[in-house]
C-alpha cells in the first residue's frame, strides 16, 4: 500500500466510524419508540383498552417508517462522502439530536389524537418533521457545495438526484403543517404516504 | 481487484450495513424488555412482592428467548441476500417495527397472566407472532423468489431448508392463539417449546 | 484463498456476527442501568434529595462495573472459540439474558438498602451473580470440553487459566449470598473488592 | 504477513473492540436522554404545556451536544493507542460510567430550573463534567505517560495538543460550577459555548 492509499484508508475508516456511531443512534431512536406504547391509566375489560390506544399505534407506526427512511437517507448521503471537517460533524450531530427528538412528539401526538388539542400536536409533530428537513439539507448542501467533502470519483447524476429529492423535503412536510391546522388525520396520512412512497421510490444505488 | 469483484465488494458492504442496522435494533429491542419488570405499587414483605410478579419473569423469559431466535432466523436469511432492492428494505422494516413492538404484548401479558382477562392477553401476544411469522415469510419468499436477491453459489438444500422451516412458524403460532382462547398457561408452555426446539435443532449452517 | 481457508473465514464471520450481538446488548445492559437514578416522590431541599438516594449511586457503580468485567469475560471466551453449534448459542442467550436482567435487582437493591427488608434485597442480587456465574461456568465447560468449539492453536495455558478463574465465580458470590444474610454493606463491599481486584488482575492476553 | 505483523493486526483488533463497546455505550446515553422530556403531570393547554418545559428543551439540547464532543474526544484518544491493559481499561470503564450518568443531573437541571433550587441543580451539572473531565485526563495521561500505551509512529504534536486542550476541561467546567453558584442561566451559556467553540476549532487530525 503507497502513502495515498494509506492516507485514503485512514479517511474512510473515519467516515465509517462517524456513520456507525450515527447508525447507533438512529437504531436506538426507533427502538426506544415502543417505549410509548402503553395502556393507559384505569380500569376496564382489557380488549377496550387496547383498542382505545390507536393512535399510540399509528403514531408508532408512522414515526418507526419515518426514521426508517430518514436511515436511508443518512446512508444515502454517507455513501459519497470522503473527507470529514468540524463543521460537518457538529451539522450531522444536529441532525441525529432532532432524529433522537422526534420521540417526543410522537408521545405528544399520541397523547392527543383525537382530543380538542390535537391541532396543536399535529403542529408540533408535522414541524419537527420541516425542521430535519431543513438540517438535512443544509447538511448535504455544505458537503456538496463544489464537492467539498465528496469522492471525486462519485457519480454526478446520483449527487444531482440527492440535491433533488432533499429540496423538496421542507415544502413537503410544510405541507403536512398547513394540513394539521385544517385535519390531523389528513396531515397523517399525507406524512405515511411521503414515507412510503419515498421508501419505494427513492434512489438507493444498491 | 477488478471491476466485477469491486461491485460484488460494495453490494456485500451494502447488505452487511442493512444487517447490521438490523441486528442493532434487535439488540436493543431484547434488552428494554427487562424494563417490563418492576415492583408492583404498594407495600408488603419484599419476599412476597418479588414472588408476585412471577408472571413478569416468565413473560421477560418467553420474549428474551424469542427475539434471539428471531434475531438467529434474520441472520439466516441475511447470509444468503446478496442483492436489495427496496421493497425488500420496506419489508425488512415492517419487520424490525412489529419485532420492538413485542415489547408491549409482553407487558400486557405479565400485567394480566393470573388475571380475568388473562386470555385477551394470551390472544394478544400470540397473535403479534403469528403476524410477526407472517412477514418471515413474506420477506423470505420476495428474496428468494426465482432467487431474485439470492446470492447465485447458495446451495438450494438450504434455502429450500429455511422456506420449508418459516411456512410453518404462522401455523404454529395460531395454535399459540386458539390455545390462547382456552388455557394460557398451555399456549405459552407450547411457544416456550417452540422456541427451544427450534433453538437446539434450526439448521444454522455454520 | 483456497477452500479451506475460505470455509474459515466464513466461521470467523459468524463467531464475530454472535460476539458482535453480545457486545451491544451488554453495551445497552450497562447504559440502562442510570434510568434507575430517580429524585424520590415528594419535597424537600434539592441538597438533601440528592444525598439521600446514595443507595441509587451505589447501586450504579456496583452493577456498572460489574457487567464491564463481565463484558471482559465474554470477549475473553469468544477470542478462542472458532467453532458455533446450537447449544452454544442457546446458553450464550441465557448468559445475555441474565446480565440483561442484573437491571432489575440493581432497582430493588437501591430501592431496599438501608430499609427493613435490605437483607432480601441483597440476597437476591448477590444471588443473581451467582446463577450468571454458573452459567459463565456452563458456557465455558461446554466449549472447552476436549476443546470442541475452541480454536486448536489456542494457548493450552490461557485456556487452564481461564477454567481456573471462572471455577471460583460461585463460591465468591456464594459467600457475597451467606454475608447479605448477616450484613448487607459488608457482602456489597466483598463484591466491589471481587471486581475492583478481577479487573486489575485478570489475564486479558492483549 | 510475518509475525509481528500478525500480533500488530491482533491487538489493533482487540483495542478496536473496547472502542466499539465504548461506542455503543456512549451512542445509547446520548439517544436516552430524550426520554427526559415529557409533558408535565395535569392538564392545560397543550401550547403552554409544550412551551412550559423550555428547560427540559435546553437541557437536552446541552447535554446531547456535550456527550457528541465527548465521543470525539474519546475517538481521538483511541486513534494513537496502540497497546492496552487492566489499568486503561478500568480508567475508560470509569469514564462511560460518567457520561452515561450524565442522564440524571440532565434530569435534575430540567426539573429545577427555574425553581427555587436552581443552583444547586446548576452546580450538580457541572460538577459531574469536572469530574468526567479529570477522569479523561488521567485516562490520557496514563495512556501517554512515556508513551506506554500509545502508537510509537503517532504524531509527537498531535500527541502535545491533545494533551494540552485536555488540560483546561476541568477548569472550564470549574469556571461553570464557580458561575451556577451566581447565575445558573450564565454558567449553562459558558458550557454551550464551551462544546460549540471545541466542536468546531478542536484538532482532529481527519
Amino acid at each position: 500500500m503507497n502513502a495515498e492509499a494509506s492516507r485514503e484508508a485512514g479517511i474512510e475508516k473515519e467516515t465509517g466510524r462517524i456513520e456507525a456511531f450515527s447508525d447507533g443512534v438512529l437504531a436506538i431512536a426507533i427502538t426506544l419508540l415502543v417505549l410509548e406504547i402503553r395502556l393507559p391509566e384505569g380500569e376496564g375489560a382489557l380488549t377496550e383498552r387496547l383498542l382505545e390506544i390507536w393512535p399510540s399505534y399509528f403514531a408508532y407506526l408512522l414515526s418507526f417508517i419515518t426514521i426508517g427512511v430518514m436511515w436511508l437517507n443518512h446512508h444515502q448521503i454517507f455513501k459519497v462522502i470522503k473527507r470529514l471537517d468540524n463543521t460537518f460533524i457538529l451539522l450531522n450531530t444536529l441532525l441525529l439530536l432532532l432524529i433522537t427528538f422526534v420521540n417526543f412528539p410522537t408521545i405528544v401526538l399520541a397523547d392527543y389524537l383525537g382530543e380538542a388539542d390535537e391541532k396543536v400536536a399535529g403542529v408540533f409533530y408535522a414541524g419537527t418533521f420541516v425542521v430535519t428537513a431543513i438540517i438535512y439539507n443544509l447538511l448535504w448542501r455544505y458537503a456538496s457545495h463544489n464537492g467539498r467533502l465528496l469522492d471525486t470519483k462519485a457519480d454526478p447524476t446520483y449527487i444531482r438526484s440527492i440535491t433533488n429529492s432533499y429540496r423538496f423535503g421542507p415544502i413537503y412536510y410544510g405541507i403536512a403543517v398547513v394540513l394539521a391546522l385544517f385535519n390531523v388525520p389528513l396531515s397523517l396520512i399525507w406524512q405515511l404516504g411521503l414515507v412510503v412512497f419515498y421508501g419505494l421510490t427513492g434512489n438507493r444505488k444498491f
